[in-house]
């Protein structure tokens, strides 16, 4: 009896203080209602949504979300979400009332996790924050790293691609402390929001329909996202009667500090004991490094030492093979490096029998043919702290990964982006696009530097520059076209670090004949051609535009050179060169470099290119009167008059039509 | 008995009919067989797809596959799309065995389809094809428009974005006539396919599962796709014993011309009655119209006239209200036009009420967010040919449409792109990504032409000079922002249709003032500013690069000026932007032209925008001694001396990084 007694009194204990709670939350959320109501210039759309959504963010802010109004960078708190623009009053409610000061807008207050933009990539961000806690988790035990991530959304952002790519990313490797709330403001689940869910379940998501204004099946939808141990979907849409909690009499703010100094006490004390533990963790030096985002000291020296010594036994001499070496050597040196690749990343079979040289196969997720998909996931990792995400990826595949990309540049976050050409010749061989065409559109972008290594020594200092590269995300565009044999001769000004660098200059040169990736060693080839003509060249490689325009103007006169034509050369449209050629200048494109390729043999970057790119440049010195010369004789590509500019002529990209129309 | 006994003697016929067509099938795979093990250069991963797709393909050639080889470009043909490089050595032989000449690279070998590119692409274009043989079948009727689309893929080219886009949205619209093959390498299906096919099934699809290898499942499967009401996908899987039907001593392709002249005849004499039916078709002419892809007589007259008068009564005079009004008057005048949109297309509240101005709801297809899968379809309404493909979209979208723009781009086809611009106020206020940044990256694609108009007028020329881009696709970047009350001035010297004209010129201009879209309005404003104080300026309105760049050099020059320093003005990323500006010109872009909205204030074109700019200008005229006036009060946007180019400085991005760190 006394038991039964007990008992009866614990369950009475048991509900009152869940009354308790549940009455709390209920205030809060009129209170928010209230604010919301108060707030103005809220268009009437995101107005539905914010209101539906008011209980259950309130619920998950009372009760589950971790998190320390005083340490708002706290690396173990809860990642909250709030992708589009029109849920942020909500969001910007709830960081008045937890006392979190400042716009949503600036990063001071990073409660804000993300910046506003296409909500699909507001899920992508959240799929690859629970993805970087899985991984730090991993190597830190979850004594350091024991937080989710909740992110608020709307059914239709589920459909689009972007979505539907991270929903499977995320199943297939099981991140379970992933949650969205979805707000879907029609009663009835609509036929995309059926086959949205569909696609979810399949890639193995829990799935829950709960009634937004029904606090109980909120608040047990939370717990089971707790226990669960897939990534969870919580389907929120509006109760048949919207009145559910309207009847709590809101109150002023003043009353309301009550829970939520119980929230914030919790998160407090939360942090406390997290900070005692890592005071006691072994790892405390390397966690706290990978935090502050700092490379151990005398990083370069043993990575370039590793590199050269693991090196000297490959054979194979491409800028891809020199990258992908580059990258696991510092991958041994560097444990928060994150990788994720649309395929394997296989070391050549030269070097693969070394032990010492490992893949990261614990932290490498292969996200095949889902491209945009993964461009989300390194979204998230790049915001999650603690890691350094590095992508790889065919250079084709760069148009998906684009908005991912100016998200990142726009929040000035660090990413390595390992883009792959394809070979030359299998680009014109197979009739598709062009791979190399996308450079123009990276380069475009703010605060992201493109580097295009032109052989194995380029390669190693582009990495370089890149890991030091403070303002943003890198892209290495890397090709597995082999370098000829003949090695490149010394830098004679500058360093591919600065950008560019002068790489072979005869006094007084009439042409500086400027390439960038495997065009550079077709310049040289030319450049010896004209010499035997006795055509002065100077040779210019240009692997990062950005920071050889972060130089002073006098070291990039030097370079790129006063006198004579300036000739540029690569296998992309010429969209941008202009900054590069002076008044008169040339752009070489596809049309010269594929003639090979027209005449069906394959790409090779001496012989016929070279010779087609001396006919142009010796055309051009002729039109310009500074060569004497007889006429270059026929076959050369045609200089189309109306693509000339004012500030140089342009070759226009047509032999891709020229081989598109021919028999 | 008599009557069973025919009925036994019909069913032996049938049967001995059957087993006769289905050996020569089976001889024919043989054949295909054989011709594959000859060629070379098939890598292995591809040989094993083409030959596991070697009896499927071969059973639909035989016995389903409508089409005339003396007639390739019949336009009732049935589309069969090979869309990846690796199965063409399949589609080459089956050409060949058809009597079909030349490589499949080249256009003249109008059996193929699609340029090879991306294969998730060659799905999302099959279903364009699909969507544009409904459309034209419900206008012309099955009498003209009556066959099919066949589409070859793999099992891994499901999961990308743009595939399950385009699932969800053939299935919305119902495509009965689109059939997908998809190989299947690994006997068991993987978790991703089952997640894909869980997908398809969800958004409305047929799904079979066959064996490739066993031809009465082969046939049947084909038989279902004819008959089903949902868009079919035909999963093929290799036997358990791959042996199936190697048995078939394949024969010399001498002795095989018995059953292909009889799938030829077949196609042969579908074709001639198709012709009987076309001659008595009332709508004879307007569909040889289409098909040949010219626009009715006197259309611009018309055209401008309705235009003129419907705009009469809308008191919107923002450039993306003027070209939506543009667009339903054009789609009143060409019935072929097909409009695909992310969101209906509304009209203007003061001109809704016109009746005689109907949206073509019959011919608009939604997609929502969508905008990959959207884009997808697009490369298939214009392959498809006697279509005016019309795309809807936010510009903000437009890095996901990039690579479908890349494809139409590089097969030269037409399609109008309409992409609305963010208020530049709101771009600022959410603090996220700006759309107009997506602008350089689209000017770089070749043979796509980019219009930014400025006001109303503008927009009409640069939607006709769009209608008569026959290089590729256009993209109009339209803006809500309204124009302000003052017109402009009319035009000095060229037009909007030769892609740039001079706008407004005092004698000797010091400073030209180069704009586009919203900021020729700035610009405007700024020259008045700048005349005040006896500066002499130019105002250039540059609304399309390409037809600008195709501009004989004198016009260029007279448009641009020679005297004086250049200004550029955009609120875009300036990449690109140097070929307009002379030595020593500048580009002003958001740092100057989003003070306002750096200070909260929302974004006006008149007032403190310009003055910002006039700022710049004196602060560079005075600089370039131009001006011999005291220096410019401070609070102008400070001048990168990084981003100095030789051909140009330009004022890096930097307002969003400020607002982004400010409190």
């Amino acid at each position: 009896m006394a038991t039964s007694d007990s008992t009866r009194q614990g369950h009475q204990k048991k509900n009152e203080r869940r009354s308790a709670q549940a009455t709390a939350v209920l205030r809060m959320a009129g209170t928010v209602r209230q604010l919301l109501s108060e707030t103005g210039h809220i268009p009437p759309a995101s107005r539905a949504l914010v209101e539906l959504m008011c209980l259950p963010v309130t619920a998950l802010w009372c009760r589950v979300l971790r998190f320390d109004p005083q340490a708002p960078t706290w690396p173990d708190r809860d990642r909250f979400l709030v992708p589009s623009a029109s849920m942020l009053p909500l969001l910007d409610i709830m960081l008045s009332l937890t006392g979190s000061s400042g716009p949503y807008k600036t990063p001071q207050n990073t409660h804000t996790e993300i910046a506003p933009g296409p909500a699909s990539y507001g899920i992508a961000a959240a799929a690859g924050m629970a993805l970087g806690e899985q991984t730090l988790a991993s190597r830190f035990g979850r004594s350091l790293i024991n937080h989710r991530t909740w992110a608020v959304v709307q059914d239709t952002d589920l459909a689009s691609g972007a979505a539907t790519e991270v929903a499977q990313l995320a199943g297939q490797s099981g991140l379970d402390r992933l949650t969205l709330l979805v707000a879907s403001l029609s009663d009835s689940p609509s036929p995309e929001l059926i086959t949205s869910l569909a696609l979810f379940q399949a890639s193995g998501w829990n799935i829950r329909k709960i009634t937004a204004g029904d606090l109980s099946s909120v608040t047990s939808a939370l717990a089971a996202a707790l226990r669960s141990r897939k990534p969870t979907l919580i389907v929120c849409s509006p109760s048949p009667a919207r009145k559910s909690s309207d009847e709590q009499n809101s109150l002023p703010p003043a009353e309301l500090t009550g829970p939520w100094s119980l929230t914030a006490r919790r998160g407090a004390s939360a942090r406390r004991s997290w900070l005692r533990r890592l005071v006691r963790h072994r790892q405390r030096s390397t966690f706290q490094r990978e935090q502050m985002e700092q490379l151990p000291p005398l990083l370069s020296e043993d990575w370039l030492r590793t590199w050269r010594w693991h090196m000297r036994r490959s054979h194979d001499r491409s800028t891809k093979n020199a990258s992908l070496v580059a990258f696991h050597t510092l991958a041994g040196l560097l444990p928060e490096i994150m990788c994720l690749s649309s395929s394997a990343l296989p070391l050549p079979s030269d070097i693969l029998t070394d032990h010492t040289l490992s893949p990261p196969e614990n932290s490498t997720v292969i996200c095949g043919s889902k491209a945009e998909g993964m461009s989300g996931l390194m979204i998230g990792l790049a915001l999650h702290g603690g890691l350094l995400a590095c992508c790889q990826a065919p250079l084709i595949a760069a148009d998906r990964m684009m908005t991912a990309l100016r998200m990142v540049a726009f929040m000035r976050r660090k990413v390595l982006l390992l883009l792959t050409e394809n070979k030359l010749n299998q680009d014109c061989l197979s009739g598709g696009l062009l791979s190399a065409e996308q450079l123009p559109a990276l380069r475009a972008i703010p605060h992201l530097a493109v580097f295009r290594p032109a052989n194995v020594h380029e390669t190693f200092q582009c990495w370089e520059a890149a890991l030091r590269w403070k303002d943003g995300p890198c892209v290495l565009s890397l090709t597995p076209d082999e370098n000829p044999d003949t090695p490149f001769p010394k830098s004679c000004f500058g360093s591919p670090s600065r950008g560019g660098y002068l790489l072979q200059h005869q006094h007084a040169p009439q042409v500086t004949l400027i390439a960038s990736g495997s065009e550079v060693a077709i310049a040289l080839e030319a450049s010896h051609h004209l010499a035997k003509q006795e055509i002065r060249t100077a040779v210019v490689s240009l692997p990062c535009w950005k920071l050889f325009a972060d130089q002073p103007e006098t070291y990039r006169q030097k370079v790129l050179g006063g006198s004579g034509i300036r000739v540029g050369i690569e296998a992309a449209s010429g969209f941008g060169w202009e900054q590069w050629l002076s008044p008169g200048g040339v752009f070489v494109d596809m049309n010269a470099l594929n003639i090979s390729a027209q005449t069906g043999t394959s790409y090779d970057r001496s012989g016929s290119i070279a010779e087609a790119v001396c006919e142009v440049v010796k055309h051009h010195l002729f039109a310009s009167g500074m060569m004497r010369d007889s006429l270059p004789q026929a076959g050369l590509p045609s200089v189309d008059k109306n693509a000339e500019s004012h500030s140089g002529k342009v070759i226009k990209q047509e032999w891709k039509t020229q081989q598109w129309q021919s028999k």
